[in-house]
This record gives C-alpha cells, structure tokens and sequence, in this order.
C-alpha cells in the first residue's frame, strides 16, 4: 500500500526546491536526466550578463565581472556535489573534449602501459572520444568489454580504466568505489563519468581516490542546453598531468603571449580555449540550486520517486519490461522502461504533457530530478502511461501512434 | 588635408549598420577585434532562447527549434562572409580546439610528412595548440620560423602551413592567395587562421584554393565573449579528412548511439559533443549584423579609418611608432602603436571612454570595426589619445600612470 503522493509531498523537506525553477504549467518533465529546466535565477543572471557586462563594460568584463575566472568559480560549485577539492575541478568545453583530455593525460601518467579499458554499455560518446584518441596516438588502444568482464580485463597494460557511473539506457549505477580500488589494485587509473550521476547520487571523489572524472552541466546540474561540461584531476596527479589540447587560457601566462607553451600550475592547464560566458553564466546561476540542499536528501528522495515509479507501473500492471535494477541503492535517478513500440508511446506521452525520452531500440526513460518533481508527478505520469497503454491496446491511438513512428 | 569627419560619416553607405548595435553612451570603441559589442538582435535572441525555448519548449527545441541544425545554420551565415560554400563550414567548439582537428586531419592527409609549419608572429594559441599536437602524435613536429622564412622552410616534410591572416600585434595582412600557393607547390596544405580577419577583409577560401580554416566568432563577427569558432574544410578533403576528437554528434547516426564510430558525411564530421546553445544562439543573431552588407564597402571603410587614424597620429606629431603597415592594403582592421607606457596609456584612454587594448610588451591595439565605427570616433580617439600623451608629458599624470601598472 502506497501513502498518498500528497502526504509525501507535504512533507518533503526538498518540496521548496521546486520554486527556484521555471516549470511551464501542465507539464511533468522527466527529461532532467537531458536537458535539466530552467531556474528563475538563470534568467536573471543571463539577462545582466547581457545587458550590464557585455553590453555596457564590454571587453572590461573580463576583469570587471571576473568572466576569466568562471571556470574555476563555476567549479567550485560543483566540487562539494562530487566529493572533490575546489582546485581539483575545472569547467570548460564539452564532456567529449574534456574526456579526450583526461585519457590522454591518463596515457601519459601511467607509461609503458598503452590500454584504456571500457564498458560496452558506457555511454557511446565516451567510447568514440577513447577510440579517437587511440588511433591519433597509434600507439594507444581501446579495449571495451562487457560490465562484467572489466575485472578480468584488468590487466597490466591497462592505462586508465573509463566508465560512467550510470548506464544511461538502464540507470543502473556501477559501484564506483569498487571498480575504482580493482582499477588501482592492476595499477591502472579510474576514470568516471558522472554525467548522468553528479547532483542526484551522492559522489566521493576524494574518499574513493578517484583518478580523473568528467560530467556534463546541463542534465541534473540544470546548466541549460548544451553547458558546459566540468573535469576533474585529482590533486596527486596534477603536476604530473598535461593536456593535449594546449590553448591560450591553460597557459601559465596567457596574457604573455608567449611563443612557447608553459601549462599553467594545477587544474588551469586542463583550459584550452576562451569559454562560452553566456552559457557558462547560465551554469553559474543554474548550480545554486543546489545552495543549502543536503545531497543524501536527493539521494533519498531519487530512489523513493523511482520506488513509487516502478511499483505504480507493476500495480497497473502495465505491459513493460522494467530494464532498470529494482533495488533504490543500484540505480541511478532514473527509471527505464522497454517497449517495442517505446518511440511512439514516448511521443503520446508528451502530447499528454508528460515528458519523457526514448533511446534505441526500445528504451524509455524516465528522469527523476529530485530538487523539482514531486511524487504527485510520478503518479500522473504512471497514470498517462496507464492511459496510453489503454488507448493503444483498444486500437484509438494505433493508427496515430504507427504515423509517429514513420 | 583631411575631409570633415562629418561629411564622411554623412555619406558613409554602412552608417546604418551602427543602429543595429547597443553602443554604450560616451564610448569609443575600438576593441572589437577583442570582443565585438552586444547587438540589439542578440538579446532579443538570447531571450527568446530562454524563454521560449529552453523554459517552455524543453528537451523538444533541439527538434521543434533545430537547436540541432544550429553548427550548420550558423556556419551557413559565416561561409559567404569568408567565401566557401555552406556545406564546408562549422560552427564548433573554440578555435584552438578547432584548429586541434583541422592539424590532425591535415597529418592524416598527407601522410608520409611529418611537419605543421608555422610563422612565429601566428597567434601563440595555435602554435600551442599545434605544438600540442605534435607532442601527443609523437610523430609529428612544430617548426615555427620568422614570416620571411616560410618560402625556404616549405620542404618536403611539411604536411600543413598554419598561419594567421592578420598578426595580432601589429595588424599585417599576410598576403594568403600568395602563401597558399606556396603550400600547394610545396606539396603542402595551407590552413589559415582567420580570426582577425573574417567580417572585414574580404577572403575566398574556395577562390584561393584554402584547404583549411578557422576562426573565432567574438571578434569582428560580434557573437559574445567566447562565443563558439568556426572552421572550414574544403569539399575536396572532406570524405579523407577525420577528426580526431571523435564525438556523438560528429557521428553518421548520433541518435542511434552505437558502440562504433561511423564519422558522419561531409562537415558535419567536425563536431564533436553538444554545443553551447544559448552562445550559439547569440552568434547566429549577431551575424544578422552583416545582412545586406556589401564587403567590398566594409573593407573600403576599414581602410579609410586605419588611414585616417594614422594621419591623424601623425598630425598630432604623438610619440608613437606605427607599428602597422602604412599601406591600408596591407593592414587588418586595426592600427597598433608601440610606447613603453602602453599599458597605462591604454588605462588612462579608457577612463576618457576610448577602448583599446594592450599586448606585451608595448603594444597599443586600436581596432577598426566599420559596421559600428564613425570617422568622428577615430578623431575623438586620437584627440583623446592627444590628450592623455600631453598630460603625461606635463607630469600631471605621470604618478597615476606608473600606479596603474603596479
């Protein structure tokens, strides 16, 4: 017997999280795990970064309003949600560029060793970035295995071992701690991304003697489209570590203009080229969403939304194959669904304002973002699910559910 | 005898332009080969980006606002600017890493040659970038000679020439159809860096035969601080040419999410992760600033108000060496000084509201921006500039100077 979602609601103690954002109205958005919504306070500091900063100091800005410094300021903000030092973080270009650094850095730190080890169900990106560099390199390779044959796989050519913390078509959650003492106990580097982790599970970098990480900012961090992504060198490595991608603003004077590269002292060197500042303003603002919120509270609130997911969809006994691991503590905030027709079910959800997405071949996924849905969202979206389902099976939709698809 | 700053303002055929930009009262700018003004589409734009689309519309604007078309509808803008044809530009990422790919791919497709040759007056960034390059293959290397000595050094092991169409210092027009054709008997690709270049002096990459370029987009294109690069690639390389910063949305089927990489056809090969949307976005507004806009005028202005500026510098008989090219023909779109208190020239300039910009070790940088600037500006910066020299001779200001550098 499940309590009432308005119980549940009422006393949340994340339920006042939910004014910070601009939600349109009539709209369950299970997508954060995508494209996190837009929060009151981005619109603002967007808007001044446009009008007061660029339009009136121009070039002065970069001083004036310290643009220079956003990746490391904007870093800082993200450093407690994983467990990592200011200094050990940095924002700066895409989650594909900033791992394609981050292995070749890891190449380097471990020589002699000429293997980067994946998961085949890491996330695809993150697997061309590897293979790419690889064969850049030629003396480089890119070995991908099944999740469970990484332990046997570790062998000692392995240079960096690379996996994200969540399969993103299933939601399960790897064991970071574990994979990363195997990592180190064959003498390898752990490298995580945490794209779809970092803000909705609990992260200890530090504690858990993490190597390297990546994550992008604008699924759960809610960094708007396309943020940019943040990186992470453990501190231990810094001195030892380069990156390839040697731009002006890793430099360790850059406004020197000098002929010669010098990479800048710690994490700055990780900086290629001048940031995006709108966009990097719009995360700015975005992670103070996460000012005074207590992340093992998300964390809580993710596997009881997820919970009361799955079991609404078991007692409406709904024609789906659950692909995501039933136990809270395994999976990531996110809840995955199989269905041969999930493409088009998906498409008559958001037609019923309940928006989800859908990833080949026959993946539904369903987002929980716990500083914002509630649970009288899951129960809604479980019940537009029933209804689609309903609508489906007696034949009304199937003519236009079958023109969605084609 | 110089014409009345009025009268040529008055029949200047892009006075016009000047209204679609939001110039701050009281200032004369000229750091838009820095960073190009705000522009009043722009933030209407960057608004709408906001509001209607990421706010309201969600994860459904990378289809319902082509969000995912952006690197290619942007670029589509970029590509007369700079004479190529709309299928070999994208907009991407920064220039530096840009320009990462453009090398790698200009290796790859002349093998058997192992050099990038550079000019050491090319902005330090790309040779950095290169030089990084270089490092990572570990076969290939960085030879960076005086200007003068690109002819001799175009050997057989060059696999690229890499230069910058203007030098950032002083603002010398390298003569490209001239230098590409060099590259081109030496057996070589040219890639150019046109960042100074690109919305002011007219260029034909496909007329000159260009095989690769880059440029940034928050100079003379106005797109705003750090706003996405793009580059270019020739339709006849383009099936050869492979990035090697291989991400989802480089990929043939980016949706599909295969464990393989499969580049995508034609350009789109250069992307790499996810862009920056709300940048892109105000890049894409700002290149309406050049609809309508005859280049060929743009250049004539750009010239006649470096020629007047130095005349005027003359006139006033300042303490300056010109550091630029007398012959307009031979200049970008600025006019550089040299002074050993450049700096704090440049200091007390902007508190008359005269922005230039300063480059080590005692450069003064005045860009030329025809679409906004007035004749009337480039006298009430040089009298400004009058003053401040006056004012330092006479001591007054001589205490405040030195404190500024310090």
């Amino acid at each position: 017997m499940l309590l009432d979602a308005a119980i549940l609601d009422r006393d949340d103690p994340l339920a006042l999280a939910r004014e910070r954002f601009e939600l349109p109205d009539g709209v369950v958005y299970l997508d954060g795990n995508s494209l996190g919504p837009l929060l009151r306070g981005v619109r603002e500091r967007v808007r001044r970064t446009l009008d007061v900063e660029w339009g009136r100091d121009l070039i002065r800005s970069w001083n004036v309003h310290r643009w220079i410094d956003l990746p490391r300021t904007v870093a800082a903000k993200i450093a407690p949600i994983v467990g990592a030092g200011a200094d050990e973080v940095l924002v700066a270009d895409s989650t594909s560029i900033d791992l394609f650094k981050l292995l070749a850095a890891g190449l380097e730190l471990r020589p002699g060793r000429r293997t980067i080890l994946a998961s085949s169900d890491g996330f695809p990106s993150d697997l061309y970035v590897a293979g790419g560099l690889a064969s850049l390199r030629g003396d480089a390779r890119l070995s991908v295995v099944p999740r469970e044959g990484i332990a046997a796989a570790l062998d000692d050519d392995v240079a960096v071992l690379c996996l994200s913390h969540v399969d993103f078509r299933t939601g399960a959650l790897l064991d970071l701690p574990a994979l990363t003492a195997a990592a180190h106990a064959a003498g390898a580097l752990a490298c995580w991304d945490l794209s779809h982790s970092a803000g909705v599970v609990p992260v200890d970098l530090d504690g858990d003697g993490v190597d390297l990480a990546v994550g992008c900012g604008y699924k759960f961090l809610n960094g708007g489209p396309g943020a940019p992504a943040w990186l992470f060198v453990a501190r231990r490595h810094q001195e030892a570590a380069r990156s390839p991608l040697a731009g002006w603003l890793g430099h360790a004077a850059p406004f020197a203009f000098e002929p010669g590269y010098r990479p800048a002292p710690g994490i700055d060197r990780f900086l290629c080229g001048t940031p995006p500042i709108l966009s990097l303003a719009a995360l700015d603002a975005a992670l103070d969403a996460y000012a005074g919120i207590d992340l093992s509270a998300v964390r809580r609130k993710s596997i009881a939304l997820g919970d009361r997911f799955i079991s609404r969809v078991r007692a409406f006994a709904l024609p789906f194959e659950i692909a995501s691991p039933l136990e809270g503590p395994r999976r990531g905030s996110q809840v995955s669904l199989r269905h041969p027709d999930g493409y088009s079910i998906v498409q008559a959800l958001a037609e019923r304002g309940v928006i989800a997405d859908f990833r080949e071949p026959d993946v539904l996924r369903f987002g929980l973002a716990p500083l914002y849905l509630r649970f009288a969202d899951v129960d809604a979206a479980v019940a537009a699910l029933s209804a689609v389902v309903a609508m489906a099976e007696h034949g009304a939709e199937r003519h236009h559910v079958r023109a969605a698809v084609t």
